[in-house]
């Protein structure tokens, strides 16, 4: 009966997961799985399936807590993801704001500028927000160093 | 006008911080302006007055993030207060159970227990909650070393 | 069927928990489930029945690791818990000296201080420690103002 | 007179962060403004044009005490503004250096290294500094697969 | 010749270390020696002997940074030690509040709160400071139960 | 005689660390040298030299320790470097994976979905794994965003 059991689990923390996180957590279960597929049956079975799905909190207000979490912990990944999440359960851009605003008081400044910028992808991936183009100020970076400091970016 | 101005905004703040912080709070409030006033005027202007006036957030919901960043974050007295602060504003245990299962997700069990301690502490305050009776074991802990270890905790 | 695969997992973490927390930790299994008892359910189920239970790592270097992560993140009650975890999967103190001195270099001399200060308590606990007699030093703390201290320190 | 309070504090805060962040500031500003107004509104009136122009410390003083926070709290995108706030207040590479091994005793190496990485985009940017050539080292990195992982790390 | 060489880097750590940590430093130290004298070592010989002499900052910069990170990082025990360091190496009261000011921008306010309780406890200390009266609010805390609480805060 | 000690400890401490860290551990001592030569002499000596080659724990068990506190905390370009230095002393992708999902209970899920994207590149580095084509899934990126976002993220 095991079998089935985890099957309910995970079939249940996987259809939250597909929901919350869309085509990107997708894309992450997929490579996570291609390393090592338990690395993934407990954020799917546990993370999901058990403790997303308790019926004492909304989605939306989960993915909130989540959200706090990550940009006052500075998990910058985990604020991309979760935004999308939060959008996804019916979040709006305002309560966004008055959550990274709300940081600042909390976490500092910076988690709120940081957050800032991982939610501003999300907008941009969805073509919700336009960046304003940027300044004419050829003197900031010399030349194509950008191309060495990304590469030595990971070492 | 300058004068007025900050004193609506530390008015509003005030009044805010007192229904969310109670009794509690207030003795804070004393300690901290008796070493330094501004100790308090931020807190009171910008993070009560400014910040958690703001209408995009009902009260319950920001002191649950609040509450979430402080579990999380570690920030052991702040899970006091703002445990105190969401109960205040209308909170129930049942969510704050929630809060803590989801903490033990996104930033591990410790955080999950040591928050769940600070929350029991504002339930037996509150003549909510009465831990059990401790087990017969006085092998636990020799003789009256707590008065020592308890002196050294803040050297 | 799920009562019963249920009941396995949880008898499995809970002797494995046991073996690991001894005493202290049944007196929190003890509190906690008095609050509520899915605070201690996933713990049990979860973290020691299914995670800590995995064949890959003996239970001496899990505990190891976890007493790593408890000192470097700061959470100072668990440097407690997991130095008995450490002790009772046959650990030694000479270890945890190392452990101490290592985490000097990655997390920096504040978190290895805390951590020592965590370690000598269960020590002292054991009766395998007695710290040195204080020096007559009766300047340090002026009169008796260590109990409002310790009244204040948990507003 | 709201608005003409608030504009001095403003521009007050607006003409410290201008000196301090410099142009890299102003790209970011535009940015988050165009997001949404408030994200800036706070750090330049409260964090700019209240506290950070307080008389008790000169500027250069608390870029020092930012700078380390943002490397010791791991905030890395802050400590390449803070870098520049530090340098742009009269700060010296000798002092930065000083910094970088304290924080090394305080926060552990690995805050230090990713302190120094931050440190050194910041001098390359302004022509300070040149890193090395890298050694013919060809088997490091097999093939273009730096692009997929490039791709892969924000998602 | 190592025997030399190292007592000199630990005379003259150890000498730094008496001037900055005072009594409550050396009844630390003689815990920790206790212990394990490689405890002590380390910070005596690499953190105060190798580190903190280096000429290229004042020791009263270097302890305000320090305690720029135990606040920012929330260690509290080390506020306590490096407040007592900044002050005896010529730091001020007004200085301390700014700090704890900018705190609050760059790391939130919480951390803030906690590290002017840290500091408080030493103007205390010092006959410096004192607390006022509490109010008279016997609600607060329904009858004794704040023993148990305490014996229950390190388990 | 202390530059003979010195040298010693340095020697030591320098082949540790290559064996630890290999090639990519090189090519940052060269640029942090490049920046500043004492920024490499206090790892080298201090770290590698002095603690991580004491006789106490084993080369591997350190660090496993290290990577412990690398992905708990969040550095996560310490995360690939102890990854190399796992795997160069010994450890097995078996373990890895373990540590992974040890770090989920004491850390959260985010830690170690963020240790896994760092352990996985250094096994992409190493030719043995190779991630899974991604999806064909056009809409998740509008047109060649991705460019702005990148110069962006360093701001």
């Amino acid at each position: 009966m095991v079998a089935t059991v985890r099957s309910q689990k995970f079939i249940r923390g996987n259809n939250l997961r597909r929901k919350t996180l869309g085509e990107a957590g997708e894309e992450r279960r997929r490579l996570l799985e291609a390393f090592h597929p338990d690395l993934m049956r407990y954020p799917i079975e546990f993370a999901f399936g058990d403790v997303l799905s308790r019926p004492g909190l909304d989605h939306k207000t989960r993915e909130l807590i989540t959200l706090a979490l990550a940009i006052g912990g500075g998990v910058e990944r985990e604020v991309k993801s979760h935004t999308r999440g939060f959008l996804n359960h019916g979040g709006t851009k305002k309560e966004l704001v008055e959550l990274l605003i709300q940081i600042a008081v909390y976490s500092g400044f910076p988690r709120m500028i940081a957050g800032t910028y991982g939610i501003i992808e999300v907008f941009e991936e969805r073509g919700l927000f336009k960046p304003p183009k940027p300044l004419p100020a050829p003197k900031l970076k010399p030349k194509s160093k950008s191309k060495s400091k990304a590469g030595r970016a990971h070492k």
